[in-house]
């Protein structure tokens, strides 16, 4: 389904396209995370005129215990049910059971929990998410694993990886095994773990390119290691992934993570930070990061960003959106998450750009540092 | 400013035009409450393109504590701070320091209050509310009055409406002494008060009628008193007040209340009911309100109303909406904000046209009763 284009002669950035039955996408790409079939504060229709979304995220564990599978299976899948054409992809929901439900056992034949919600007992096992995600009917289905906190020892890295193989091993038989449900083709990727120890990185990253997967993420980092080690890892791994196949960087991150992780051979990307920051109000623009409930802003009558093309950037001045936002008024939080996820999607093209033009290795190393600043 | 176009011949119902710098207004109309220089979970370009507002209200008393006078005014106006450039009408902030601030003592020469925020102290005249409205810059502004409760004594609803009525002349002194800030001009509304008593009503509304203002607001009704009251007085007011200035019912309401008023002659209305009913789930259609929270809409795929032109009616199904709206999503919010107030202004529409073609009299009947349906 991935078809490389064409690759940076300074730096492992690739341009590339990834095909779906619901349309081509450009890589790289940011997704935009919708937990609950719908993007926060976001429109499906200003997802795809303003920001350029060309895939969404859908979160398996969330849908799944709200509106719950019987809901989705008769609206006839997420896509319909969210009234979305585009590609969506669902995590297996895996690292959510881990970090969001009341209480967990794992054993060899999956994760057992309970609800966050109502308490309520649940089992996610390599079969069953497949099942889930052939009812959710995302373009991309996820594999699960366990992603082992940092820091862990060696010893629970190893196990813990080697569970992760052998759900990979089940998962993709059962995915083999079964169709789609809508009438449209679904891809399923397998993700590398081995917490933060070279070796099991790559004996990780060597498993899942071995193994049949459309495509291949890279989990387990961004999960409070320092920053470094996630660059690190993210650079060995893609060392042993193969070439042919899409790359994907679960949960990252900052736009000056989003540039590195690409220099880095990477070409998917998804984070709940341009819009859960939106809504504390910080803003990322070219220039850097802008908390705008800074007192500074109160009177500041001028346009953020005259050239930007978003309505907080070009339209309303900071003073406004300033106001908007210290007063938690809806608007603010709806202006500021589609401007954040603009500029993601935005980055995401210029990155596009100065790789096809081979300037992509000058390039981002200033705009790492420009887009770091806090203005 | 107004012009008395065509009336009703069995009912008070009048179809009229408001004409200001920033654009006319064909009445009867609904106006869509703006407290914070926002209409909740609705951008302007929403409101024009999508609702098809004329007018919206900004609350002076709100928009004075926060972002506060001194920004508005770097600003130029509550029109280019918010960049909404369609008439805006103003409170003058009485009704909220009533109902809202913490402490008050009220006096001849004014309220002082409180600020429900800070607790810092402030007054209001009916002179400086003059001068508040002159640098909100809104089309129309209106007097300060006092709003009694209800029940009240005679003796307190007559007293209450004897210094309203000083008030009146003050603040159009006060009105007529000053000059517009921002190049455009401005109106003021009188407000006619007096309890539930009729004499009282009567008084007032000749009081009013005999100023010069622009246009003459009914206040006092609808905070808390038998809906018949509220017709009764309405219905009272009007017979008292001149033909050729606009007449608006201040806080009202339902869409049946919107049709009853019309009725009895009134041409302007708002009401925060159509956001925040819209923020609670309900949703107000053509054969009655919606709560869409309720578990019977959990599985319900079909569109609520395919023939209605708002997402929430025709894009996405019940089914979605209730999710959205039961996991309190920004999205939920914002499309039920959307779809009430395009609703109240397509029945204002629907109001203008029947009076056109003199067919009001015998379509509003059976409209409130369908309006006030629960399905
Ligand atoms: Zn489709
Ligand atoms: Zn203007």
């Amino acid at each position: 389904m991935y078809e490389l284009k064409q690759t940076c002669s300074t730096t492992k950035a690739r341009l590339g396209e990834l095909k779906t039955d619901h349309g081509s996408i450009q890589t790289p790409i940011f997704m935009p995370v919708g937990t609950l079939g719908t993007v926060k504060g976001v429109s499906q229709d200003t997802l795809i005129e303003q920001i350029k979304a060309q895939i969404i995220l859908g979160n398996t564990y969330h849908l799944y215990l709200r509106p719950g599978c019987d809901i989705i299976k008769e609206a006839g899948g997420l896509h319909a049910f969210m009234q979305w054409d585009l590609p969506i992809l669902t995590d297996s929901g895996g690292y959510q059971i881990f970090s969001l439900s009341d209480i967990r056992d794992l054993d060899e034949e999956g994760a057992h929990f309970q609800s966050h919600i109502d308490g309520s007992k649940h089992s996610f096992t390599p079969e069953n998410v497949v099942e889930t995600q052939r009812i959710l009917g995302s373009d991309i289905m996820m594999l699960l694993d366990e992603c082992p906190p940092y820091p862990s020892s060696y010893e629970y890295a190893k196990k813990s990886m080697e569970l992760t193989h052998r759900w990979a091993k089940r998962g993709r038989k059962a995915f083999l095994e079964t169709e789609p449900l809508y009438g449209h083709k679904q891809a399923q990727f397998g993700i590398v773990q081995g917490g933060t120890y070279k070796d099991l990185r790559i004996e990780s990253s060597k498993f899942m390119a071995d193994q049949d997967f459309e495509g291949i993420a890279i989990g387990g980092l961004s999960v409070g290691e320092p920053i470094e080690l996630m660059y690190e890892f993210t650079d060995l791994n893609t060392d042993y992934l193969p070439k042919d196949k899409a790359r994907y960087l679960m949960g990252v991150g900052t736009p000056a993570n989003l540039l590195e992780g690409v220099a880095r051979g990477v070409d998917m990307f998804d984070c709940v930070m341009p819009t859960r920051n939106a809504r504390n109000g910080t803003i990322f623009t070219k220039n850097g990061r802008v908390n705008i409930r800074n007192a500074q802003w109160k009177n500041h009558h001028d346009h953020l960003d005259p050239d930007f093309p978003s309505d907080l950037c070009s339209k309303y001045s900071m003073a406004y959106i300033h106001h908007l936002i210290r007063n938690n008024e809806i608007f603010g939080l709806v202006l500021a998450s589609i401007h954040n996820l603009t500029f993601y999607l935005w980055l995401m093209e210029e990155v596009r750009k100065r790789i096809a033009d081979d300037t992509f290795g000058e390039w981002y190393p200033g705009m790492v540092e420009q887009l770091e600043q806090r203005i």
